[in-house]
């Protein structure tokens, strides 16, 4: 960047350097300029440099001083020869308590179309029975004219539970369907668990990198989440957890997928769920269990849930049909083991029962016996997809970077070379037309800045290769930006 | 579950583990077992270990064989001295934090199955266009094969978000698709907006007595409910909410219900709207406007909302199609105004967007053009209906009884005489199959703790007159049980 070619003064140098970030989308509109003294002590230059820098880059349209707060990068003025309206960055002042951040990328992410979309953790919508499940909706709706005009049960679609119920079998679990609530996905699931079992300012122990979903819930619930190491091969950190928990004496629940974690892709060995458990039950805290990837680990007989071991109801199971059945559905589930009552009326207080139709639909889906055959054949296909996509970052991506190759699922963890941010890379790609999940959506430590979520559950088709082959680049880029000491030069 | 404590042989571990399956309920009576095939791929294991599960299970009477159909679960044979089992008492200290009154009286009513249902606020299936809205689903279907499994875009359904701000003109509100958000019902809407605009422990003024669903919302969040006093005739009361408001300077937000108030069946003058939304401007208080029974007024020409007035986005608009379309669907909506962001954001994170199915067909039905028609049939049969009922407690009632006659919806709002208790009321006219919401669920101030309300939704048929007379006699009987100095005797 610092081409000494020409020599221009130092603030004019700086001034270009945060020119190109701000156009690049790295420095988004309403992002705010580091204050004064950072610019100092980051670029080793005087006061008067860094107020002259500010100043140019004020009357260059590119900053706006906001006073007493500092300068932020100016809001995008739409340009004529613009056809699509320029989406403008998120105002982040609205995400406060809902997990800025998180919030930030998820709303830039809808702001800006990506050609490909790697960000998600889902598979591409052929790898889904569609038609099975359409046609078992037309036969619930010959079934059942009424469907529409009957209000809900509290209690909820019986069939369905009871269907739930069996499934939940594969993985160990033996639930009776009246101690189970059907939900608006995992996610509404976890959000009743929180609201159960915490008050706000009280403390949730979560795995670190955790699910992003789980990060925004907590915030916004006014919850505190307690970021426990987890290993890539096997999970939660037991010490660790120990360890704080001693630290942090009014801990009210673990929160964890232990099967085919989110984004690591790591199985917490069946020894550690049992010890986790009595652990949770000793100290009577709520163990939250996502299980919503348990039924596609591919490498062995199938993963029983913690849930499996539960003798006392200590265990809240969330899961959901989303990623093995139906992303257009928003069919999840949650046993909620001791706090079962609680949460079926805090279900109730907040959305009301769902829908009976996707039920419906769904439970004669089960019961046709169909769900094995498509369950081994979406294991086949995600596992050579993750092969073929691990393939390519190996192939392709700068030296230094690591991945994970998790036995199931869709999802590959990279590991960037050094520090670099993968906020930087975020922006970047997105500017490409690509869209990943850059790691610091997974902490709020910084543990992961420096790595990224790619989705294996889209077919590698030569636009995803291409996509690898921008990203690499850019990543490359980047990292070629990155100030010396850090990046690539220390690990290459 | 695998203990290797004793170690039992494979075949009985797995033996046991569906016997628990078939005690719990989980594996039903009549349900077929996995196929050998299917048990040697779940649990890995071999064909003869999968044949002696069965076999076992069969020896010990859970399983039977069906010849060329494989193994089922035996049905259960039926105890002869047992009655229906006895709903237990639901255990309140599960409530705590969510509205205990109300959580009881809810889940009371679940247990206790009622022959006529008079507590809800919806019209009878009947009433509603549910074969129009099935074949809007089916085109629906055919329209968009890939519709579940295509994963569910974060900006939501652009041509029902399109049909709602068309229908909201009909209430003289100018929305654009933009500052809307769909959501599960009116509830998952009112939970978003008090979210929004307030942290655990600040104080929200709503009408007193108020919908029930609302007073659980905010206690389960954690927030106060300050009580503002409601005028049958024009609803809330200006002057009580600005004296209010001096004593509890922190107020976040005012709720309310201006149009068909639920339960008292007003309606606020337009003036008092004006008043109230300049006063939230003034104060920068939100606005929170349920629209839930605008349609349904059929006393002149349509109601305006608040919103209607709202220059500056101090209005949050929660309204739902339950009511006037579809009781079984939960398709609802908010604008949120300078929330709007925010509440996105929210909706993201405690639930994720909506399926799209009921939005493409409420759309189809939407655009066809039928709804003036079915509201104008809706709206005179309801009027109808409500006068029917309100005849009925005036012929039936015991004297002192006085009761409303809204123009508009379906609630009938009764007052009983003196100081009676509508809790004993609805316990009394639970043991003869009859359900009412008693007054206590809709005000924790204890105002109407002499009210009930009784839902005019439904035709009056034969059944529902000699509901009516069993109901007039539970209330004598319970006068006359009454304390002396209370009921029947002050006021007859
Ligand atoms: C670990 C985990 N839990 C929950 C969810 C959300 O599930 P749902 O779509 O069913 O709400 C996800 C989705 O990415 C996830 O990865
Ligand atoms: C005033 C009011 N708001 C909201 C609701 C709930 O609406 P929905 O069923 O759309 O969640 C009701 C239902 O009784 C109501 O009376």
């Amino acid at each position: 960047m610092m081409s000494a070619m020409h020599t221009p003064t130092l603030y004019r140098q700086w001034a270009d350097h945060y020119a190109q970030a701000i156009h690049s989308g790295a420095l988004p509109p309403g992002e705010r300029m580091p204050s004064l003294r950072d610019l100092m002590a980051r670029h080793a230059v005087s006061l008067s440099t860094a107020v002259q820098l500010c100043r140019t880059l004020e009357r260059e349209g590119l900053l706006e001083a906001r006073p007493r707060a500092g300068y932020f990068v100016r809001p995008r003025r739409p340009l004529a020869s613009l056809q699509e309206p320029q989406p403008s960055a998120p105002d982040v002042a609205q995400y406060v308590g809902i997990h800025q951040r998180v919030s930030e990328v998820l709303a830039l992410s809808q702001r800006y179309p990506a050609k490909v979309n790697l960000s998600g953790s889902c598979g591409a919508p052929s790898l889904y029975p569609g038609a099975a499940l359409r046609l078992a909706t037309q036969r619930a709706l010959r079934a059942q004219p009424d469907i529409f005009s009957q209000p809900l049960a509290m209690a909820g679609c019986a069939p369905f539970l009871q269907a739930l119920a069996q499934h939940a079998l594969d993985a160990q679990m033996t639930l009776s369907p009246d101690e189970l609530v059907v939900t608006h996905g995992c996610t509404e699931a976890l959000t009743l668990a929180l609201r159960a079992v915490a008050q706000p300012g009280e403390v949730i122990a979560v795995e670190s990198p955790t699910y992003y979903g789980l990060l925004q819930i907590l915030e916004s619930l006014g919850l505190q989440a307690l970021e426990i190491p987890a290993s890539p091969h096997t999970g939660l950190s037991l010490e660790a957890l120990e360890m704080a928990a001693r630290q942090c004496p009014g801990l009210k629940a673990v929160a964890v997928t232990p099967n085919l974690h989110n984004p690591l892709g790591c199985v917490m060995p069946d020894a550690h769920k049992r010890q986790l458990l009595r652990w949770c039950q000793r100290h009577d805290i709520a163990l939250i269990e996502d299980n919503t990837y348990t039924p596609l680990y591919d490498a062995g007989p199938p993963l029983a849930a913690i849930k499996a071991w539960d003798d006392s109801g200590q265990v809240i199971v969330c899961s959901s049909l989303h990623k093995i059945l139906a992303p257009g559905l928003r069919l999840g589930w949650i046993a909620g083991g001791k706090w079962h009552e609680r949460i079926a009326m805090l279900k109730y207080s907040q959305s009301r029962p769902n829908e009976l139709l996707p039920q419906l639909a769904m439970t004669d889906y089960l019961s046709s016996g169909a769900l094995p055959r498509h369950l081994s054949t979406l294991k086949r296909t995600l596992r050579h997809q993750r092969e073929q996509m691990a393939d390519a970052v190996d192939r392709l991506f700068p030296a230094g970077c690591r991945f994970s190759l998790p036995p199931g699922g869709m999802s590959i963890w990279v590991e960037l070379p050094g520090e670099l941010s993968s906020l930087a890379v975020f922006h970047a790609a997105l500017q490409q037309g690509i869209r990943i999940s850059p790691g610091v959506m997974f902490s709020n430590a910084g543990r992961v800045d420096h790595c990224l979520r790619l989705n294996a559950g889209l077919p590698y088709t030569r636009e995803v290769d291409r996509a690898m082959h921008t990203l690499a680049q850019v990543i490359e880029h980047t990292l070629n930006q990155a100030p010396a000491g850090r990046g690539k030069a220390t690990h290459a």
